[in-house]
């Protein structure tokens, strides 16, 4: 099953929709969001409204307000061990906000002050169900299912200081989409190709089955911190091929298409585009 | 002006109340972010219920569901100079979850798995308008005002890999409270003792003048990487004396008494507990 957050011209601004025969059929629920929080209850008791071609929909980020999104650092195992490092004991958590999300085909925003803006496409798990110090049993059952995300970076903001935040968060740079493909259709600890193409060349492919530590594991650990609720989000980590460690090194500018791609669940495929400076007060 | 958030036994569960003639008044919101959504009314117009002697009153973390929690690393000159560093030239930033907050006289729930969880009282900053790129001006205007805080940190979990967020964002054991007193009394940049004591002896002792980076410019600065709304939380960073600087180390256990206070702004108490390790699925 594929569910999708699709920007909608009434109050509440959009709708969960579900893919069926082709085409997005809105719910009454305002978003995927909405939908996990209702116990992802049988869609076809919320249709209301007609149905949508992919095409013409305007998708908004997955889950436009998870309440967390948990990013995982260096976690591809082919690329750890091609850069000769150990593999890590403990996976290497941050945080970024809701406001960093964009949907799968809207602008990244370039962040105005970095000449540095990198790639990073990553496997997102959606969280579908509330757990705390989960088992094994308990994370896989948490897993409502897997989007396409791209944890874009501004790596001289990553580096200003020790703590990666600030180059991580900026507003409008992180696709979240299109699709959440629930657990039923991937099993928990699905094994797709993943590629982050920037202007049709190829930067970075992988398979999800080299994450040193895997969906289930990483609800497992962080739930043991952290309680987890119905549309909270973990990034999983992106494979080697970023643009920072290229010689000579490739950043992000403005008109670049930045194409992330997760075998089965899709495609996000953003246009890259110099900050907004809007100033708000 | 100051303002808390009360637990209540309707179904809204909070009440923002203000403190006036030494009993708090419940207003018709639910907590003080509710109030700062509403554009900071006149509370006159709010009042909704009998009031109640502050010493009977039940303290709710004093914005329960922050969009942003923002904290700040290093951050108090005397500290830094101290140490025998440098003073940044950036703000340190890392995030917590709205989880981890709990009331100023809530248990702190020490994390499970950790022996070495340490004090850090703060100064919070609470946002009261919308901003984005501020300059110093909009940055000023935008802070509603100033509360307690201790960001309590699991040492060992902060220490497991580069990145801080899995030893600071455990599940309640963040005070934030008691009152947010608005800025109107205290100015936009306090000068006040901070206080931070374990079982009444005093561990940590400091000004807020010596923050590196004020109120003002954290604001200012990190606004620039993401928009700023009410109700938002900065912890703008510890002053020297936590237990783990200690000679020989020391740090909380069941039983200890963290109690944080700030000249004019008020204290938060709390009793540190073991976790309740509640396998919620």
């Amino acid at each position: 099953m594929k569910l999708a957050t699709i920007r909608w011209s009434d109050s509440t601004g959009t709708r969960a929709a579900v893919l069926d025969g082709g085409r997005l059929h809105p719910l009454d629920l305002a978003d995927v969001g909405a939908w996990l929080e209702a116990g992802s209850p049988d869609w076809a008791q919320h249709v209301d409204g007609v149905p949508v071609e992919t095409a013409d929909a305007d998708f908004a980020p997955l889950v436009p307000r998870p309440g967390k999104i948990i990013c995982v650092g260096l976690n591809y195992r082919d690329h750890i061990l091609e850069m000769g490092r150990e593999l890590p004991e403990y996976p290497t958590l941050f945080a970024k906000f809701a406001d960093s999300l964009v949907g799968a085909r809207d602008d990244v925003v370039l962040p105005a002050g970095s000449g540095r803006v990198d790639w990073e496409g990553e496997l997102a798990v959606v969280v579908g169900r509330t757990v705390s110090h989960a088992d094994e049993d308990a994370a896989r059952d948490a897993i409502a299912g897997f989007a396409v995300s791209n944890d874009v970076s501004a790596r001289d903001f990553q580096r200003r200081t020790p703590q990666w935040l600030q180059g991580k968060t900026f507003d409008s740079t992180t696709p979240l989409g299109p699709y959440l493909v629930t657990a039923d259709e991937t099993g928990p600890e699905p094994d797709l190709t993943i590629t982050c193409s920037v202007d049709g060349a190829v930067k970075q492919q992988s398979r999800t089955s080299e994450l040193v530590f895997g969906p289930v594991e990483l609800v497992r650990y962080i739930s043991a911190i952290t309680i987890l609720r119905p549309g909270d989000v973990i990034l999983t980590g992106t494979p080697g091929g970023v643009g920072d460690g290229r010689d000579p090194k490739e950043y992000l500018r403005p008109g670049s298409v930045l194409t992330t791609t997760i075998e089965t669940l899709g495609e996000t495929e953003n246009l890259c585009t110099e900050t907004r400076t809007t100033h708000v007060h």
